[in-house]
């Protein structure tokens, strides 16, 4: 990803966050990270997210989502002694849809990323509009993508061990990001 | 309590997350838990809270303050294999002052409530304003009161049980709340 490209998507979170009422400290602001997956266009597969606090025992973190930017199909595995992430989404603003495993929802909302159509395999959709919230249990395939506006959605959850979460799309590149010079 | 006064604050409360933009379901509105202690008069201590969720990894909970209300020292020790609640406090909206075992503060910006000063013993104070968090370790004491515009708290931490708090004032009845038929 270009520096240009990570800095524009930080401004542009920076100014949806403070539009939701959403305060971060100016050290905070400016280690909002993108998160683009190594999949082509950052607007359309990525995630922007700041971790407010992650510790051996718990998680929170707000995530933003551009209009109907997906964050691709993954799932937290067991790590060590700890049984995989659980987290919790609590929609702040906007909407979002999630897609997790079970019984497929007869007409989804989102579009599948195109070119993409293998790696998202899971179809039961969760809609959730601001102050609504669901639980994802560890191992647990999920995938989601922000409506027409885009969202804010907090985190909670145990543990976070990203770079152990696995990809349904081998292409994922998960951590680091990496920043091209121009 | 009286039932008037409950429903009175989590009416309050209600408008103040509004305010803030923050968004509750219906569900949720209705179960705001308005946490008197028994001190007497809600609005000098007492504490207003809404569980997004509790499990036994992680808990999530919104705390609201009316101005200058403030909640009573206490501590969470360990409960069997738990080492005890590790919880973050990040001010969402308005101001916090909280106060933490550790150097007193020369001249601190809180008030303690009248007649219960001998149940107030740690005084190094933190100001939380909203983006800014402070994450209190188990067994620590502590207690906070918000400034003039009141405040909004989230807070992130392990798992939380409530029953097992300690509080140094033995006035103090945590659980249930009771309320009382007019």
């Amino acid at each position: 990803m270009k520096r240009s490209e990570v800095l524009q998507a930080q401004s542009r979170a920076t100014d949806s966050f403070a539009t939701a009422g959403i305060r971060l400290t100016a050290e905070e602001l400016e280690r909002i990270e993108v998160a683009g997956f190594g999949l082509g266009e950052l607007a359309v597969q990525g995630l922007l997210l700041i971790t407010y606090i992650n510790t051996e025992r718990y998680c929170a973190k707000e995530l933003l989502l551009f209009p109907r930017q997906t964050c691709p199909e993954h799932l937290h595995p067991p790590v060590g002694d700890d049984p995989g992430k659980m987290e919790t989404f609590r929609c702040r603003s906007g909407k979002v849809y999630l897609y997790v495993e079970g019984d497929r929802t007869a007409a989804i909302h989102a579009t599948v990323p195109a070119g993409s159509e293998p790696y998202y395999t899971v179809f039961r959709e969760v809609e959730l509009n601001p102050g609504e919230q669901y639980t994802i249990m560890p191992g647990v395939k999920h995938w989601f993508q922000a409506g027409e506006e885009g969202a804010i959605v907090s985190e909670f959850s145990s543990t976070s061990r990203d770079k152990f979460d696995i990809f349904t799309d081998p292409r994922v590149e998960r951590i680091p990001v990496i920043v091209e010079d121009e």
